[in-house]
């Protein structure tokens, strides 16, 4: 039994699973379809959604926010790009991986096609994004450390893994269906800041949904994808790989109980900084002009990551710590709003901006940070976040989800729709199909 | 000016290419129609045509070998798969690149939906060759030691090239359509052997030219994706680079010429090996009953790419030099007929390949063998082939590639028809747009 096996066979076969891992699915649906029509605003959406409908795909699958109805490989495509789009989606804290953004359009569009039930489609999207956190834990740190985007990599796997459920495989077509996602996965950290970012999402969704599909048309792909000679692990990883972390305990631990939901719209390292800096806000009652400086002392990754003192656009903005600290202290929040290209450019945003610093130690995690806030009259606040909102540690609460989901979704499909969708999302697991929920979440 | 921007300009400015560049692409494309409309029969040929069918695109481009007409990443996807799937197209020597595979359908796709002339189809073909060559030459041998498939991942890149140079990209947008592609390469060893294989081409060519429609769509990427921090040289080929290889000599030195075309349907290491059995076996008469053992002094990529003592089917048979040189001595032939799994599965040639054998000498270049076969009576018979036929010093003769062309094309298309293609590739420099040639060489 090779390790691809092993996991081909534990999503084939996995049935009454836990409610953690039935109730992750939800919350991360909910936050999924939220980012997702907000996303779906954006000029770049828009460019994509043309260009998937001039394509012009028999219409057998729901583009999120659009009157747009295509083929389920062209549907994953643009709600994988939706889905991140707004760096405002989930991660898996150890390892920077995103989940949703992959997996969900995949089991989605399968869903869709098959008819499957509310409550398949969630355990669907469970074993799929249970796989790609296991395959990131396996390869982390020394994948990510070698410049891949690990959410799309791992993510197409993992997006494989759900639509494959879906479409019925037995284990022989799951074991090729991971071959042929595994062999195409990519998607490198250079692109970060531009709009090839999340058309790594894009990628791995479509990739991974027409990879179960080819698998189910009776094509053949490798037999061990991941543990083979030139498979994943020995290409995309080879300075180290960890084989208990991809199949140890499966069915008991559950990798994707470590997966949190954004507060924030940008880049995750930076959070625990926007906590600090609205808490200190908020307590001290700050205003922009009596703020000297923001000093953080942070982990590694936020200046390998997020070091853009002068970002001139606002996606530019996700990946600027400084641009984060700044928006914080001077709105308070880190809604998609704050990153428009309007508020990067804004005078008050961009003087903040020029006084934010920080310092690295390496004892810190990505989820801690010690802030200190000089102020005009000499006084130094301070305040330290061991686990920044939306860790794992220190989770987004189920009303804090909603309040996000009603704040980015009310503006594009008015409130009463979203409060419908809200409720159809958080019910899953009881509907007949996924047809209520996805008329709700088109236009 | 960075290496990727270097690269665009000189696809976007490029003007009265060199005959040869122009003689390659001709010549290229009579072989890609021949290999594609030949693949076009394989029943995984007809299980990704009905996916693709039932995706149901608009019909905008043709799929070779079929009465299908879809989108144009639809088509590129297919008619990349047809391309590389008998493993019968061409390759770059020094790299062991298949470039056409890849360039060739992103570069019809585009020309169809442009309604470009067929010059100008051939210039972009050159200048898409050019650049994956060139990018391989740049990362050669470290990427593909490390378990890169070649024409997975630079192929993708020359495909947003030849693409983009037809779709009318800037400079700057010819960036972007590289920076979508670069970060979509993929593809790894493990597959070889199985459907995934000829998948990357496909996905290549298909990423390749959606790459530069994505471009011209206005999307954004990187600026550098070759030689960024975190690019295409960084985490594909993190043991070394060559940039030299990629920008020297731009327009004066063609890397294209050292591309061949294939005198047999399997993988090219072993082309040596052919030539010498089948000389020895004309120039002796020999019969399988004759043959003791076949004994071949081989460089060392033969027993890591191809050494499959018992294949069980036609697609591991074209990565087994024992079948090659089972075959070559039964047929006195290699093509795609002496890969059929009842071939395989024939007891003379199963016994001859069980004669066979090779030992490794690293000072022998992969276009050379020496060969002894050991005759029942005691006899030794050998040869010495320098350079493969096929190869950059041995090409195939255009009469060779016409002949090859009527053997794959004639049993599906018909004589009369296939004759009358051959003549529109022949010319197509004179061609007001490809329109004429994809229909013949559609059904």
């Amino acid at each position: 039994m090779n390790p691809t096996r092993t996991i081909a066979e534990f999503v084939v076969n996995a049935h009454d699973l836990p409610a953690v891992a039935i109730d992750e699915a939800k919350r991360t649906l909910v936050n999924v379809l939220a980012v997702s029509i907000s996303a779906s605003e954006h000029p770049s959406a828009h460019r994509l959604t043309e260009w998937a409908r001039a394509e012009g795909a028999t219409a057998r699958a729901t583009v999120i926010g659009s009157d747009l109805r295509t083929s389920p490989r062209g549907a994953a495509e643009v709600n994988g790009f939706l889905a991140h789009f707004q760096d405002y989606d989930d991660t898996h804290f150890p390892t920077i991986l995103h989940p949703s953004a992959p997996v969900w359009p995949a089991v989605l569009a399968a869903a869709e096609e098959r008819g499957a039930t509310g409550a398949a489609a969630l355990a669907a999207f469970a074993l799929g994004e249970e796989v790609a956190c296991r395959l990131a834990m396996s390869v982390h740190p020394w994948h990510y450390d070698a410049g891949w985007h690990i959410t799309g990599t791992t993510g197409g796997v993992g997006a494989a893994a759900g639509a494959g459920r879906l479409l019925g495989l037995d284990a022989d077509a799951m074991v090729y269906a991971l071959g042929f996602a595994g062999t195409q996965a990519s998607g490198i950290r250079e692109v970060f800041g531009t709009d090839a970012k999340p058309m790594h999402a894009a990628k791995a969704a479509a990739n991974g949904y027409q990879s179960a599909a080819f698998a189910a048309a009776g094509l053949n792909s490798a037999t061990d994808i991941i543990g083979g000679r030139r498979g994943f692990w020995a290409v995309l990883s080879p300075n180290g790989h960890n084989e208990e972390a991809l199949t140890g305990a499966l069915g008991e631990h559950w990798e994707l109980q470590r997966n949190g939901l954004k507060p924030y719209a940008n880049g995750v390292v930076s959070h625990p900084i926007q906590d600090a800096v609205i808490r200190l806000r908020n307590e001290h009652a700050l205003t922009p002009d009596q703020v000297v400086k923001i000093q953080a002392r942070v982990c590694p990754l936020v200046l390998e990551l997020m070091n853009r003192p002068n970002p001139t656009t606002g996606l530019d903005a996700k990946f600027s710590f400084q641009h984060c600290a700044a928006a914080a202290l001077v709105d308070g929040a880190g809604h998609d709003a704050q990153f428009s290209d309007a508020r990067v450019l804004d005078p008050v945003i961009a003087s903040v901006r020029s006084r934010v610093s920080a310092t690295v130690n390496q004892a810190i995690p990505e989820h801690e940070v010690f802030v200190t806030i000089t102020l005009t009259d000499g006084r130094e606040v301070s305040t330290h976040v061991e686990h920044a909102s939306g860790s794992p540690e220190n989770p987004l609460s189920d009303a804090t989800l909603d309040t996000k989901f009603r704040a980015l979704v009310e503006p594009v499909i008015g409130a009463s729709r979203a409060a419908t969708l809200l409720d159809v999302a958080r019910n899953l697991d009881g509907a007949p199909n996924v047809a209520e929920l996805l008329r709700l979440a088109a236009r």
